[in-house]
């Protein structure tokens, strides 16, 4: 099982490495009558390109998605849709060197240790290009939410020591700034930090934010398959996340119960919580509030200054990595965010739909 | 799928409600040839029983475990192992009038958006009570990893403002004080802590740590499957638990590459890594260092100041929580997360057997 | 993987081995707001109650079900329903010669190839009785399909060389006769078979066939998850199941196209088949006929007569089975039939539920 | 979950429908260091293609496998493999009609019933063409029993009342005649009797049989996992599959105990069994003997003789197939059977792997 499936009901499967002939995803289990075509996923893999900013590679990854089943006639069928995006810009030149030594930060002395040896080219199947079917299948599911009255928003909420100011919610600025950051004025001064990272050959984290609107109360299982817990292994499931945070997240820790505790109230006839610690979930269900979670990601591993490592051959080594490498990884992985929590998030919504006897007698009595 | 069962070889389902009869779990897919016997398992649940300290309540739970199938002639068979812990000190009549309103920062309101209605008496599944299955099965993935030469550490790093000091870790501690923090200075500060907090009839949070030594890197699937993946899924899924760090969890968001990068270096004919910012996973893989991860607890929901929430007749009310309710959830929680831990690198373990040919061949051609 | 778990929604897994302290279930997913209590349960399993007729053995095993959770106020939660029967009547002594020898026909000597040893006892978690599991779960699938408005029905369809007439379907003649089949007439001439079987210290073999009716057109999935498919692997995991027919089964391999193909043709308004020799299933998706299931079960292995083996020293040896056991599995195998065949359709309809875009919409956006 | 997933550790999902641009196969969970190329997979794809003999349709179709992820330098690195054949020489227009109707023994019908529509083109995902994904991930699992010491050999064993002689068993046969069959005096028979068929406009059904050679005792899980039930799902989801038999198969309803037991003998020092009725499996588990595994397949629903149906008006009508259709499914199903048959006993051996703790020992100890 060398962990390329996720999902319960809504089960992707992505395949293909950063060097390959190509990379893809198969979704099976996507509802039939869903209206899809190439757009619908080219606009998201596209918020995930490289080269498009001062503060990215400019690397060029023209990465066209192309459906080769499930859709029939415009619409999905019920059968399984498999997306590929071929591998056109690639070039294996650049990452020769490295395949002689291990990569601080980077998962090329695990993969060795694993599986004896790797596809040292660009990283192989522990790239950030494998994220491709990941943000590919999430537009999916990202559609299909759309129409249950759902929305999925993922922005950057900090880079280094920048964070966005989110009283004055810029949505359109997530997808058209540099940083993906819904506060202007953040953005400036992240590309600046950035920029000083760069000159200093060296890179920034950040944390990404995803609010989930729109879910209703009870959606999610109760014990090991609580949706938080689920959002956190989708999240936690992609490259250079080290910590997940559920609403108030690390803040619990410190705080009281006086304080942490949402009292529920009344509003417009509907049971409402007063604040929003929990995060919108509680014992694992969602409770009806806004869904907040948020995912700390490490700096860029890739750094152009002098490292220490070793090398096949077991000796001690400096290295300087060479090529395209973005100084930070946060603003890419924005989509990637949404798309995971799109998907748990669905795959929770089609499993709740059995949750209660009376659900099932109206559905095959009627 | 109400969600109970978790993990793919070795894997357990646990049942059982605060007041019904007995709460128990199975374990099947345990190898069969483990010495196995109830006191094995008693240890472990000893450790989570309140009434022991002047920080937990004296709510007594005298929790015997009984093996009921799976083991013969004192070992483990390879077939399914049946747990059962009765429940035998509930009262039904502490918890009636909850039945009438939402507890906040509690799942009544999300079981009820669920389900229709739920089981109020004592929280029902959602009780803190529903993690002695989880510590059942966890003790013998403990057992197991022994003698794979692998132990896993869990205990209190903070309650409230009060952190350990690890640099003399004082192991014994764990198990023999009342806060379960290696570090016996630290333990008298967080004590005097509660007990202010108690006096306030407020309650308070921390964060519990977790050390896995002994594992050899290799161990986890990329993708999808993640060890850090998994890990988070298993924490986050303990009722309480609001983030989740692996090794410098969120501080790399204000890091640098140059710093956090582990360099790799040769250490006794071994590759090492110099430092362990990484928390001993790379790409979801373990690198041979020792793997740290932390849970944030949120203070217990159930304090005995005053509350706003609603009844089910949609009314606003004020409650007042009555009963016995522990000041801070966790130093019971250590050893749920000690278990949780177990069961995923045991898992982890055992599905990482079958990843190369060579092993394949060895077994079966021998 | 000891592989005790069946089901994708409806999840159960069984636990518990013949001389074991008890055998049980745990069911979880099944939906909130049945109606539920033991007598329920306790009918199904007291239809596969040993020691009931002339030709089974005279072997009493007082099978008394208990609810231990899952279950409040009359109505199931939603939560795992952990389900027990106490082990009150084996005699270990019995048994404690086998555990030198394989006996034929038997797991016996698979579990010690498997294991490294087993547990002996009446043949430990390869026993028949570990079906009480099986039986209790499907009690309760069979109580909600039948809320659905789906009824499941299976009985003898023959032992040895003597088969029903279902032309005169005696329904009530399955649960009251010994040899669990639908017709009195064919009734009488296998008890007398089976009497002939005995004198000869021989057994017979025989099948078991089951209905289910009321299921519309659409369940099941394409490829693997047929429902074919699915019947077949619950069906084959009874033990002495040796083959399984849907609908015209077997003589489908000599049948011609003109004459296997169904018709369809309007009745009522509805699409029909005018015939039935797809056995309700085409694609693996069910077609609106009643579902047709056969299972050929093997003769008894224990039989009284000596028979050739090998003992643990591997010596070839004679033996001759003692004890109590039945000349022919199959009456006490139909209730199981009927409970592998309920469980496999319930989570089947379960899964359907979201196959459709139009389905999400009416459920979320209601 | 539409069901396009099969395996637990080696993992596969097939995809695609017979008129889309492709079909193909990812396979996740391949051990790493398999040489592999695509010759590899070609000849078994060359294997299941029609337009080959007298009894096959002339339709002709080019199925060129294309491996996109998961070789490096010739070899399985442990990740996801990626295998294409494009779609080259489907031409919708022969379809066309068939969308307005339900064609008889297809699932023109369910498909229609479960998702609202379907895609009318050659049967969609319902065709025949679907199996080439299990064909193309069979072949790798073939490659690697074959380095694991175990053979797999599919056969047709008969065509409607024409039966192969195994007693002179002719490997080369099966893949030189149009038949398939060991037994070239049989196959002269059954392509008379096809010749027959289709002069009639008629269509035959047939068995194909499968041995496994090699597999060692101890392989299977007990209960629900049993390899043969496993073995029974992998081939009852092959379309026109209508019956599964192991061993002595149907003819254990009528056979008796003493003469089915099969004895077990010592022989050069191992217990092996005197017989095989088992057809080498005993309690779900492998018994060293072995394997033998039949599949009964229906003729092909597509007849060129007219038919009663319904069409999409719920009219009743009558239609007369045309297009390319082959008399019988049997001979281009073995090569299907085979790559189901491996599939399910490799995943069964990956999983055995894990169930001593010895095993666990030698495996993280050494």
């Amino acid at each position: 099982m060398s962990g390329s499936t996720f999902g319960n009901i809504f089960k992707i499967t992505t395949w293909g490495e950063s060097h390959g002939k190509a990379l893809g995803v198969v979704i099976d289990g996507c509802p039939s009558g869903l209206s899809l075509n190439e757009e619908d996923i080219q606009i998201y893999l596209n918020r995930r390109k490289p080269g498009q900013t001062s503060i990215s590679t400019p690397r060029k990854e023209d990465d066209q998605v192309e459906i080769l089943s499930g859709v029939f006639e415009g619409k999905t069928t019920g059968t399984p849709i498999s997306l590929l995006v071929p591998n056109t810009s690639q070039k294996s030149s650049d990452y020769s060197e490295i395949a002689s030594y291990y990569r601080p930060g980077h998962a090329d002395f695990t993969f060795d240790a694993k599986y004896g040896f790797r596809d040292y080219r660009g990283g192989g199947r522990s790239s950030g290009r494998e994220t491709i079917g990941r943000v590919a299948a999430g537009a999916i599911a990202m559609k299909i939410l759309k129409e249950m009255g759902i929305t999925v928003t993922a922005y950057t909420r900090s880079i280094g020591p920048v964070s966005a100011d989110l009283s004055s919610f810029d949505q359109e600025a997530i997808t058209s700034t540099a940083s993906c950051m819904p506060d202007r004025a953040a953005e400036e001064k992240a590309v600046s930090y950035l920029k000083e990272c760069m000159m200093k050959k060296d890179s920034a984290g950040g944390i990404v934010e995803c609010r989930i609107d729109g879910l209703p109360a009870g959606v999610g299982d109760p014990v090991f398959e609580k949706l938080d817990a689920n959002l956190s292994k989708a999240l936690m499931s992609i490259g250079a996340v080290k910590a997940i945070e559920i609403g108030d997240g690390i803040a619990v820790s410190t705080a009281n119960g006086s304080t942490n505790n949402d009292a529920f109230v009344m509003k417009d006839g509907h049971i409402c919580k007063k604040t929003n610690h929990s995060g919108g979930i509680l014992g694992g269900i969602s409770d009806g509030s806004p869904i907040i979670v948020r995912a700390h990601i490490k700096p860029t591993p890739s750094i152009f200054s002098t490292q220490e490592t070793v090398n096949k051959d077991k000796q001690n080594i400096e290295i300087s990595i060479k090529g395209r490498h973005d100084p930070v990884i946060v603003p890419r992985a924005v989509v990637v965010v949404e798309a995971m929590t799109a998907l748990t998030v669905l795959d929770a919504c089609l499993l709740n739909m059995s949750s209660r006897l009376d659900y099932l007698i109206d559905f095959y009595r009627q």
